[in-house]
């Protein structure tokens, strides 16, 4: 199986991002902590994998990091209960939630879609897959962002006001997800702007890091 | 490259829909008139084909029609001017742009994403494909939608705020669109309710039609 889904950016058809899943990031952008989880959709276009560099999208004014572990699923998820998500776990990645934070304010206010503010081409920079073995607790898994050598962003998984499980679960009871579709489960506190020539780099503990410039 | 166009609903990645594209139905739900498109994205597999049935979703309260024109790219477009657009054309379809209406309307009050009330799975019912020499002027085709036999949308394409060339060159700006990729164009005047049991019959003017019952 994880030789398919190596692969997952060049089949998977579906990218799947969790909001506010974490109570100190919610909070430093004046959120409410959410009650239920909330998701939203990137394109596929908008995947780059190392060596591709992100673009500063049109009209961009502030385009945020958000550092987060992404899950790929193995096989088909539809109404899945919790316990049995785990053998739906094909791997892992980490990515990056590239977001034009001042499109999704303005999307925000007029109660509009955030498709633009966090769709754009390059928008999701993801790392080589991750065998789900070299990860046995997903609620236990470091992640750090550093721009230009600046740590920016550190926390861990185990901050997630919804487990990997419990989103996955309750994905699956709206929307039915396939082998080679992701979740982004969110971010911890830190983002911020970036700018052209501005180099990210990024870890999930010592598991796998990337690395990615700001063209 | 239309045999393979025929599979757009299996191969294709990305649904993209126009938001208040037409005026009279932005003013029928109370909302203003757009200076500039909007769009969301519904995953694939929101996607079902005739003969299959729409689900209402878990706690849905009010599920609306929208029947629109969908255009199936025929080939990748990145910044494409709208004088190249008709070359990226690979055909069109029938579409129904099923809505939870409820859930919509709080994600617009919070100022959350649209996801869950327009990606639920069977959100998407769809005709067949429809070549594009059957369409020769994507402005000028009628929309038509009965719901147990009454007539509930009737309009024409030609009444859209942002015509196909210049929605897919907006796209193309910010989303590069590959082959099989769709775009849901927006929905006439006339949304509304349907409920278990009823039946949706709608139609491109003469070209094609289609049925789905609601479960
Ligand atoms: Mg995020
Ligand atoms: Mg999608
Ligand atoms: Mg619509």
């Amino acid at each position: 199986m994880s030789s398919k889904l190596q692969n997952f950016v060049k089949f998977g058809r579906t990218i799947i991002c969790v909001g506010r899943n974490y109570r100190a990031h919610a909070s430093e952008l004046g959120n409410p902590i959410p009650s239920e989880p909330f998701v939203f959709l990137k394109p596929v276009s908008s995947y780059i994998t190392q060596g591709q560099d992100i673009k500063l999208p049109l009209g961009a004014s502030e385009i945020h990091h958000e550092v987060e572990l992404g899950v790929v699923i193995g096989s088909r998820c539809s109404s899945v209960t919790e316990s049995n998500i785990p053998d739906h776990i094909g791997g892992y990645f980490l990515a990056l939630d590239m977001t034009d934070r001042n499109r999704q304010k303005s999307a925000q206010t007029k109660g509009l879609p955030w498709t633009v503010a966090k769709g754009f081409d390059t928008a999701c920079p993801v790392s080589d897959f991750v065998p789900k073995d070299r990860i046995p607790d997903p609620q236990n898994v470091d992640l750090w962002l550093k721009v230009n050598g600046n740590l920016r962003q550190s926390g861990n998984t185990k901050l997630m006001i919804f487990p990997v499980k419990k989103l996955i679960s309750w994905i699956s009871e709206r929307i039915t997800l396939e082998e080679g579709d992701v979740i982004l489960t969110g971010t911890p506190e830190g983002v911020g702007p970036v700018r052209s020539g501005d180099i990210i780099e990024c870890g999930l503990g010592d598991i796998t890091k990337m690395k990615y410039s700001i063209k």
